[in-house]
C-alpha cells in the first residue's frame, strides 16, 4: 500500500529537522562564530553584523537547516502579511476582503506591503518580515528571489504565492485560477453567439496568467474552426488606459472585430469608453467580455459579461494554506487552481448582421 | 503677549506628566496591587487579570495619568494602523494609497483592521492595538468610546480620526473635508446650468458628512431663489444599490428632477443604471453629480461630474499628523478640513427644454 501524504510528510519532517539540529554547532565552527550567534541569525534577531549574518545564512541554507516542523511555534505578533505588486488596484480590494474574512476568524491582523511595481522585493523587505515574525506571508503577483525564499524557510515563516505572475519554483505553494479555461470559455461564448472577428487585449506579454488566457482564446478559435489573426492579439498594462488606447486601435481598422475579450474588467471599462467615442453601441455593434468579475462590472453600462476569477475565495484559500503550513501540517494540495466561470450579462450579443 | 500654542502645550505636557508620575505608587496602593503590576498595565503587557487591569486602568484614568510627552518613545513595531468602518469599499483603496505613500517614506508598515459595520470598536480591538504598540492609529469613519480613547491616550498611542462619521469630542485630532462647501458647489453648478428640480441622495441620515453636504445643497438652492422640496431629498447607504433604487424612485415621479446630486460616485453608478433602464439619457435628459472623484468616475459612461474629496491627500495628512503627535509635538492644527473641488466632466448639461 502506498504511503498516505500524511505519513510521508511526517517522516520527511523528521529527517529535515534532524539534519538541521545535527549541524548547528558545525555551522558555528565553519562560520567562525559562536553557537549563540548562529541561533540569533536563525531566530531573526537583530545585532548581528550583515556580513556575519550572510555567511551564517548561507551555511544554514547549504546544510538544509530549518526549524523543526510539526511543532507549532507561537506567533506572538498575530500578524498576517499581504504583499502586493501594486496596492492601489480594485483587484487588491477583493483580495484584502478575502484575507480579512479568514484573518478575523483566526484572530489575526492584516499587514500590507507593496512591492511598488518591482516584481521582486528588496532584501530590506525580508528584514522587516523577519522582525515582525508574522503567522504567514501571502505574495500577490510578487516573486521572491531564491535567497529571500530560503531566508523565510529557514526562519519558518510560511508563505504562499497568489496568482503567480511568473513561474514560481516547483516547491513554492501557490493559489491560482484556471486562466487558460477562462480564456477558452470567454472565446467559446463569443463564437457561439456567431462572432468570427474576435480581438483580445492581454496584460503585459511576460505575465503568465495573461499568456494562459490568450492560449485559451487561441484554442477556442482553432477548435471552432476560426483562423486566429495576430493583428487582433494585443498586450498592454492591466489599466483602464490600455483598454482605451488599444481598444481604439483595434476598433479603428477597416475590418474591425465585432467582439473584444479584455485582460480584466478595468481594461473593459477603457474599451467601453473607446466604443462610446467611436459611436459604437455595446452590445449591438460590439460585444465585450472582461475578466475578474469585480463588483463594478455589474454596474457598468451595460453590465459587463465577464470571466469570474474567484478572488475572495482565492485569498481565503491562500490564507488557510499558509496557516496550515505554519502549523507544521503538510497539506495535500500545495498548488491549487480555483475554477473560473463565465458570468453572462448585457455586453455580449450576436454580431451585427451587416456593417 | 499671548502664549504661542507651543509654549502652552509645553507647560501642559509638563503638568500632566508630573501628575502621572507622582501618583504611580499611590495607584498601586489604591488598587491593592504591586507597582510592577501597575507598570505592566500601563505598558500594555499581557499576564494581568482582566479585573485587576480594569481597576488599574480606571485609577490611571481618574488620576489623569499618561506617559511623559515630548519624549519620543521608540516604536519597535514600526506599524501604522488603519481602522476602517468597512474595508471593502473603493473609497478605502484611496485612503490606503495615501497612507502607504507616507508609511513608505517613514519606514512604517501598514496594519489594517475593520470595525465590520459597527461604528464603535470592541474593547478586544483596543487590546490588540496595545499589544501591537503601533506608531499611530488612523480611524476612518470609526469612533472610539471615551474608554477606548483614554486607553490609547494613557499608553501614548496617538490617533487621528479621518472624516468623522459622528461628532468627535473636541480634543480628538481629525482630518475631514469641506463637505458643506462640496454640496454647495455641486448644487450651484446645476443651478448655473439652469436646473430647478434638483434631487439629492445622501448617505445614512445620521452620518454628519452627508448631512453637511445636504445642508450645502439647501443653502445653494435658497441663495439661488429655488424652494427646496423635501420630496427630492432622500437618504440611503453609500452603496450602488441605494443609488439605483432611490434613483429609480426619484426619476419615476410625475414632475421628476432634471438633475441628481448623489452621496458618492458609487451611488452615481446606481443612478446611471436606473436612468438606462428608464430610457433617460445622461446628460441630455438627466444631469448627475457624484462625490469623491474615485478613479472610476472618469471611466463611467459618460464620465462623471463629481465633487473631488482629496482622499489620498487626507490620508497623507492624517498619517503626518499622527506621527507628529507620536513624536510629542503639538501641531498647530489638530483639526483640519481639506478643500473639495468640483470636477466637471460629461454627466452635466442644461436641462431638457421640454419634456
Amino acid at each position: 500500500m502506498p504511503k498516505s501524504p500524511k505519513q510521508q510528510s511526517k517522516s520527511e519532517r523528521g529527517k529535515l529537522a534532524a539534519a538541521g539540529t545535527a549541524t548547528l554547532a558545525e555551522i558555528a565552527r565553519q562560520a567562525g562564530v559562536s553557537a549563540p550567534t548562529v541561533s540569533k541569525v536563525l531566530n531573526g534577531r537583530a545585532h548581528v553584523a550583515p556580513a556575519t549574518r550572510n555567511k551564517v545564512e548561507e551555511l544554514l541554507r547549504d546544510h538544509g537547516y530549518r526549524r523543526k516542523r510539526g511543532v507549532a511555534r507561537p506567533r506572538p505578533s498575530g500578524l498576517l502579511e499581504l504583499v502586493f505588486h501594486e496596492l492601489i488596484s480594485l483587484w487588491a480590494t477583493e483580495i484584502i476582503r478575502g484575507a480579512e474574512n479568514v484573518a478575523r476568524q483566526e484572530g489575526l491582523t492584516l499587514v500590507l506591503s507593496e512591492s511598488a511595481g518591482r516584481e521582486e522585493m528588496g532584501l530590506s523587505w525580508v528584514d522587516g518580515v523577519l522582525t515582525r515574525d508574522p503567522a504567514g506571508v501571502i505574495l500577490i503577483m510578487s516573486n521572491l528571489t531564491a535567497e529571500q525564499s530560503s531566508l523565510l524557510v529557514s526562519r519558518d515563516v510560511p508563505f504562499v504565492v497568489m496568482d503567480p505572475a511568473g513561474s514560481p519554483a516547483d516547491d513554492v505553494p501557490s493559489i491560482g485560477t484556471t486562466n487558460w479555461q477562462g480564456g477558452y470559455t470567454a472565446t467559446r461564448h463569443l463564437l457561439d453567439l456567431g462572432h468570427r472577428r474576435i480581438g483580445v487585449i492581454g496584460g503585459p506579454a511576460g505575465v503568465l496568467c495573461s499568456r494562459a488566457r490568450i492560449d485559451g482564446y487561441r484554442a477556442a478559435l482553432e477548435t471552432g474552426g476560426v483562423m486566429s489573426d495576430s493583428e487582433l492579439i494585443r498586450h498592454g498594462t492591466f489599466q483602464h488606459d490600455a483598454g482605451y488606447h488599444i481598444g481604439k486601435e483595434l476598433l479603428s481598422v477597416a475590418d474591425r472585430p465585432t467582439a473584444l475579450f479584455t485582460g480584466n474588467d478595468i481594461q473593459a471599462m477603457g474599451v467601453y469608453q473607446a466604443a462610446r467615442e467611436l459611436g459604437l453601441r455595446i452590445p449591438e455593434d460590439l460585444s465585450v467580455v472582461g475578466f475578474d468579475d469585480l463588483p463594478i462590472s455589474a454596474w457598468m453600462g451595460p453590465p459587463l459579461t465577464t470571466v469570474r476569477q474567484p478572488l475572495v475565495d482565492m485569498a481565503e484559500a491562500a490564507v488557510r494554506l499558509v496557516l496550515e503550513l505554519g502549523r507544521g501540517e503538510q497539506p495535500g494540495m500545495r498548488r491549487l487552481e480555483l475554477a473560473t466561470s463565465l458570468v453572462v450579462r448585457d455586453s455580449t450579443a450576436p454580431p451585427p448582421v451587416s456593417r
